[in-house]
């Protein structure tokens, strides 16, 4: 609309971008910017740009992380169980359930129609990585969404054909659902109930 | 909960408390900015510093800007109409409804519980403008909350005394609602109906 100072409507429409943003909470922050002490504005920003600078994915489970490997991958009482998980948000949610053991992130699940493949997911990686380490067990922890389930189903396959025992979280989750919003007592009966593929 | 990156946890700190902004909110708006390219998340650091050295407020009416007067004070086809807000988003919403003359943004509203008297928005401000430049009319267009029509009637008093036409905005807003929310329908009417005090 051009009603703001062309600098403060630019940083309207970025603000705006960003998930969960719409154009009255953009103004609203940038407002509440505009009244917050200087300091405080200059510290968000670096922040901001730190994070990306400073924040890459773990080298062996693709987790975020300030070094090589992240502090998960850093810990050694773990017990040996692999949760393969579609991204951080959901190994996340999953630590705060309690998971014992370590993960792998794909960044992402497969889907025909927006043309991702395994290779756009970290298929290949979780493979090398399993032919080096052993595991009592791969726990496929996938969305039970239909991208999920194919993934589950794709990566289940693999690993059959590779002699590892593995397991599907169990559906306590309402189906069509993602992790990201389950509450923790749900995931946790996810966890146990799991069956054996 | 110390399970992202410690840099990584400050900005989602940071990030909840913006307005609007909740605990998964801010969690999302991060995993947002990891995924996009780096100069698209450098580019909004920088415009958020910039807004917050860049922008200043008008001398005149105290509406935002980046130079001494802002482009309503700049515009000499405005009417000779003035109009007292609390917020420069009211401003904004206000200019969407096609009010057509000047503003003043007095930066709050009385509130003796909070400590706010005339002292700590642009009253003094006002009335020097005011006796400086002729107006065919004040439109006191503060929220018609408690705060805000006690300002109304503060300043009502004010021109009163000072034999200067001023009139308030027409309740056709809701009783304890805020201009920011009202549409400009709405909004309108409450210009059009306004009523001499």
């Amino acid at each position: 609309m051009g009603l703001y100072p062309k600098i403060v409507e630019a940083l309207i429409a970025k603000l705006r971008k960003l998930p969960g943003v719409g154009p009255r909470s953009a103004e609203r922050i940038v407002n509440f910017l505009l009244a917050q002490p200087e300091n405080e504005v200059i510290t968000l920003a670096e922040n901001i740009k730190a994070v990306k600078h400073q924040v890459r994915l773990c080298q062996r489970c693709f987790n975020l992380t300030e070094e090589t490997l992240c502090s998960i991958c850093q810990d050694n009482n773990r017990k040996n169980l692999l949760c393969v998980v579609e991204q951080v948000k959901d190994l996340v949610v999953l630590e705060k359930a309690g998971f014992p053991g370590v993960y792998h992130v794909l960044g992402g699940s497969l889907s025909p129609l927006e043309q991702v493949g395994p290779e756009e997911i970290r298929v290949a990686p979780l493979v090398e990585r399993l032919k080096q380490e052993k595991f009592e067990e791969v726990i496929i922890a996938t969305n039970p969404t239909q991208e999920g389930e194919n993934t589950a189903a794709y990566l289940s396959r693999i690993l059959k054909t590779m002699g590892i025992k593995h397991s599907r979280i169990a559906c306590g989750l309402p189906v069509g659902g993602e992790i990201e919003y389950a509450d923790i007592q749900t995931l946790k009966k996810s966890l146990e109930g799991r069956k054996t593929l």
